[in-house]
């Protein structure tokens, strides 16, 4: 399951059409490790990742060795899937004798941003979380704006333009002006850079316009644009399944792909003026 | 303190030469929250991410807000920067009336992967987790080898040539054989499931040959890799700092931005053969 198939609205040379396309399936998957202490069965959740299903094993494995917790493979007993299929959950084993430092590894997995609401439920999650769909009654945006977003973008990405390693989040007035670009090599720092900014002028900066983001779109970032009310995403590479759930039910614009005069609009197309 | 210069190799139709190059910075910053208990100061880590420096403040607020911990910019009090330049720790102080949910937080902030080992002094830590560097004797590798890999990929990563939207790691006998490849939505997944794989196939698979990352390299995967005894690491995109320093402190070769017959080498070109 590692490829799902939707339908999109594909816009190219102002004229646009419904058809087929594949996202990359992206879902979370908890890892709950299984040890042992003075005689007693432990179970604990160590890490929640966004993933794309299978070689779930190998994944588990592949991050418990390489950060540190198990040495070898031979100190797992056994791993096993749980929960519905794509089986979010999974249960790894130690051998009795293989001793979990825990203090280290909660020090160690205190987070990087992305996993804040994930979980077997997580468009759940975000609804519980008290999150809504951001206006309705925004302007229109038209197909001509949304083209024109990455050239005005790269003329003010400096670092990318020096080093190719950064990525951006800018945000697009709904006449074309852009009032906030953000650098980072990570893409969900880009974009809290930016929300981040916009907080702070105090002014309810993102309720209109279009947030564009040079790379793709994960479920990161959507859940961050949804709560910073931001209408509009586009991204000019991919987005993932999640990404498209998540901005579908939350009545969101999601674009993606963009490229020259093309481009895929995955949910919320009525906000664009035909 | 975006961007920094530093000397490489460049290959480019079997020729190659030092020149200057520029890397975007990446650099661990700890979020530490300062809120108010029953009357009592409290101070906590709530995260730490890799991110470039620059905009640190608006970085914290962003994510506080976007992961539901503050409502809007003036629950906070305070934003200071800590720690030496490039000052890798934040403080950010809430009001006394806004009440910290830390039980949800920790559940929440149960980690992605990332930043196993960060903190101020990152590869410090990587050899106090007793990490070493990989074998020195390994074959060496030819230029022409590095150049045909992006092409062996391709052909087998079908997931991303349906969507676009998933990064692939691939490992590379000294002989240009792909006996693994992986892919994911997350890079970081991609890695640690073929670095599993090789695990549980129970042979010593990565400690002679090449691992090629589909996209940028950062200082997690060359973490990951420098766990799993990987020599060479090729990137088709840009490394940032910190990969080029971890690269340079443990001894590994760093190649990236392989584009047809060009790529860049950052350290340990002793294994390529000239």
């Amino acid at each position: 399951m590692q490829i799902s198939e939707i339908y999109i609205e594909r816009f190219s040379h102002g004229k646009h059409s419904a058809t087929k396309d594949f996202v990359a399936v992206e879902e979370p998957l908890e890892i709950r490790l299984v040890s042992w202490f003075k005689g007693r069965r432990e179970s604990r959740t160590v890490a929640i990742t966004m993933r794309t299903p299978g070689h779930d094993a190998e994944l588990s494995l592949g991050f418990l060795f390489t950060e540190g917790v198990v040495q070898r493979a031979e100190d797992v007993v056994a791993i096993t899937p749980a929960g519905l299929p794509p089986h979010n959950e999974i249960l790894v084993e130690l051998k009795q004798d293989v001793e979990v430092d825990w203090a280290r590894l909660e020090r160690h997995f205190y987070a990087t941003s992305s996993c804040g609401v994930c979980g077997k439920t997580s468009l759940d999650a975000l609804e519980l979380k008290g999150l809504s769909a951001p206006a309705v009654n925004t302007p229109l945006i038209t197909s001509e704006l949304v083209q024109s977003l990455p050239a005005k973008l790269r003329e003010h990405q400096e670092g990318f333009a020096r080093t190719g390693g950064l990525h951006a989040s800018a945000w697009f007035t709904p006449s074309g002006e852009m009032p906030l670009v953000r650098e980072d090599v990570g893409r969900h720092n880009a974009l809290d850079k930016l929300i981040g900014a916009a907080l702070q002028s105090g002014t309810p900066l993102l309720r209109e316009g279009v947030l564009l983001v040079s790379g793709r779109a994960s479920f990161e970032l959507l859940q961050k644009s949804l709560a910073a009310g931001i209408p509009v995403v586009v991204a000019v590479g991919a987005p993932s399944s999640l990404a498209v759930e998540l901005a579908e039910r939350f009545q969101m614009t999601l674009i993606g792909f963009l490229r020259g005069e093309q481009f895929n609009v995955y949910t919320g197309g009525w906000r664009i003026r035909q």
